[in-house]
């Protein structure tokens, strides 16, 4: 674990922010750090050099995804998933659990959201029980096995440097006797994924050439603060592990995620990086680092891009390029951005870019969405460090 | 006409092959040169900054397309289509003819490169007359009436720096009677084009910002060597006009293709840069420089990366990234090749991203194409410098 160091580099008087330097063995990753989703290996019709020179300093992919395609293996035989996407900065891989029972059913991610919908596992995902959870691919219909030991074999092979255990991902609107039952199974799949990560024998081809890994627990509990606490205890006395994620359900609305956030933050202390999982939009940062959250990651700058929106510096967060009022318009997205995108065209080029289904819109939402996150994470850290927060965020807004 | 110039810098003793320079007001343009396509306004998945820093000189908008949308009004009022697209290179744009009565039957372009396929003119064009041509619009359903006078008006908001006459271009399988009679009436449209160019009525608000315009000829006559000979002395001795373009049909082989350059390009002489339209896979290239070719467009390079294939240095000229036979490669697409792609990225992982149906895919195989053939076209240039084009031509091969 030489290879990997946390330190808290300042504190606001404020509030819980604080800004920190994760070290990993492709470089080092500066807190409040925004994780981009290479989901499937790509940042969608962007190249990880061209993330790179925007600043971007860590990028996640998905255990689940590249499991079933290309395969680990393919990957391990190139080297790792840093060698095979040609991306030399530090990376976090998750454990794949999210993905089966999101995908189970289509809506574990909105209910994180806040956003209510019908609770309904659907056949991809056929069982879960002790050993793991068997789903049908999306793919080819074939039946796979994740378990803890799978998972951890799958995130060596791609070589992260973050690795994640496995973990049930429970959706807001079950009972808290399953909350309960999932917690505890959960716990012991993390100590399983522990051994497995410890054990010499599963050592991937890729392992020596992308240095060492490190390992995340997750926070498990729901919304029920007593399950938060165990869940916090096991995390922190239980196992050993380098950072730890806030997982599970975060309730059906942003008031109950905040709540959620800032009691089981407030418990973490300082001892490990604490990762917020999948929850990302600009506003939520604000607010988020001032519960102490360290890293970040969330789909939604590079989705967001696809469907035709651009993030900008007001509180909705976001404007539509495909609406009919930019159709004429000659100014850039952001006036005060800096971007390449925003230096060089239009809000009238990129909305006739839409409307003709050409994909340099996607590149240029894209490569703007991610500019944006990186510039807003770093004028973060700055305030931290200035203990400026709260002027920040009321300066930011006042930008564009 | 003072901002433009055409010189012929050198010759090869061994063919019709010749260096030259065009110079216009968005820069020069060293010959021979690919121009690329940017049908509607955009590189497809591609930026033009990206192009230029990849040794891009020329690109060509399609007046067809960007007439029926966005339309040339609103592009003018963004100061032109150099603006509009952010390229401040040099441009050309067609007069909309071809693709009038290419999608008009779906078949002239794979006919003019030879490949036989029935003439059905389809309902999209409705009428062809000595006033121009009545069509349904692909995007609304609505009529449209192109005319001389409309084409020259479109290209004048549009701006781009060369600019052609409005011409009917005739399939190969028609009788030579209509060939015969669409020529003449070809003719007829391109004197009322230059009447219409020469209009100070006409000039349109972008005309001043971005520089004067100059006007290509279009040598029409299909296969008919007596055709062509009238349709040269048109061009040559009956107006006047900066550049001029071989178009019209070239046959329904690559053997007829190659006579009637030849016919046509040896008795155009030197006074013009000579542009052939809609011709430019690599392996034509060699032949068609040594028939004195200045200028080529083709879609090939970024219509090819659409579907997977990139541009190789062999004769066959290209590869399916999408054949398994790559699944596993950690070659580059071409281990001679310093594009970004090539430096950076195993054919594996474009495969990959190829499957996963991931945009990135496209952008980094257009980027290699971009480059494959401005270096190609750099090679060949030098090539003929030193009087070696044949000897490099061998050499070309040999690389990968």
């Amino acid at each position: 674990m030489a290879k990997f160091s946390w330190k808290i580099k300042s504190s606001s008087t404020k509030s819980k922010a604080r800004t920190g330097c994760i070290t990993t063995p492709h470089g080092k990753i500066e807190t409040p750090a925004f994780i981009f989703c290479a989901t499937k290996g790509a940042l969608k019709s962007f190249t990880t050099i061209e993330a790179k020179k925007i600043n971007t300093q860590i990028i996640l992919s998905n255990t689940y995804h590249l499991m079933l395609h290309p395969g680990s293996k393919l990957i391990a035989n190139h080297g790792g998933l840093h060698n095979f996407m040609n991306w030399d900065g530090p990376m976090l891989t998750d454990s794949g659990g999210f993905q089966i029972f999101s995908l189970g059913h289509g809506s574990v991610a909105n209910e994180i959201k806040g956003k209510k919908t019908q609770y309904l596992r659907d056949k991809s995902l056929l069982k879960i029980n002790e050993e793991g959870a068997l789903f049908k691919s999306y793919l080819n219909g074939k039946n796979y096995l994740l378990t803890p030991e799978k998972s951890i074999q799958v995130q060596r092979d791609l070589g992260a440097d973050l690795i994640l255990v496995f973990d049930e991902c429970t959706p807001f609107n079950v009972e808290k006797k399953y909350t309960e039952k999932s917690m505890k199974r959960s716990h012991r799949w993390a100590k399983r994924s522990i051994n497995m990560f410890n054990s010499k024998l599963n050592y991937s081809p890729c392992y020596g050439s992308s240095g060492e890994q490190c390992l995340y627990g997750i926070v498990q509990g729901g919304i029920y603060e007593d399950l938060r606490d165990e869940s916090i205890d096991f995390n922190l006395n239980e196992i050993k592990v380098f950072g730890i994620a806030i997982g599970g359900s975060l309730g059906s609305n942003k008031e109950e995620m905040y709540n959620v956030v800032n009691y089981t933050s407030k418990k973490l202390g300082e001892k490990h990086p604490i990762h917020l999982l999948g929850i990302g939009d600009p506003i939520d940062i604000w607010s988020l680092v001032k519960q102490g959250i360290d890293t970040f990651d969330c789909v939604s700058p590079t989705r967001l891009a696809r469907h035709g929106s651009a993030l900008i510096k007001n509180k909705i967060g976001k404007i539509n390029i495909n609406n009919a009022e930019y159709e004429n318009s000659s100014k850039p997205i952001d006036k005060s951005c800096n971007c390449h995108t925003c230096k060089n065209y239009s809000l009238s080029y990129i909305h006739y870019l839409l409307k003709a289904k050409e994909f340099t819109a996607l590149y240029l939402i894209t490569l703007h969405n991610i500019f944006f996150m990186n510039e807003l994470m770093e004028f973060v850290r700055v305030s931290i460090k200035k203990d400026q927060l709260e002027e920040a965020e009321i300066e930011w807004y006042s930008k564009s």
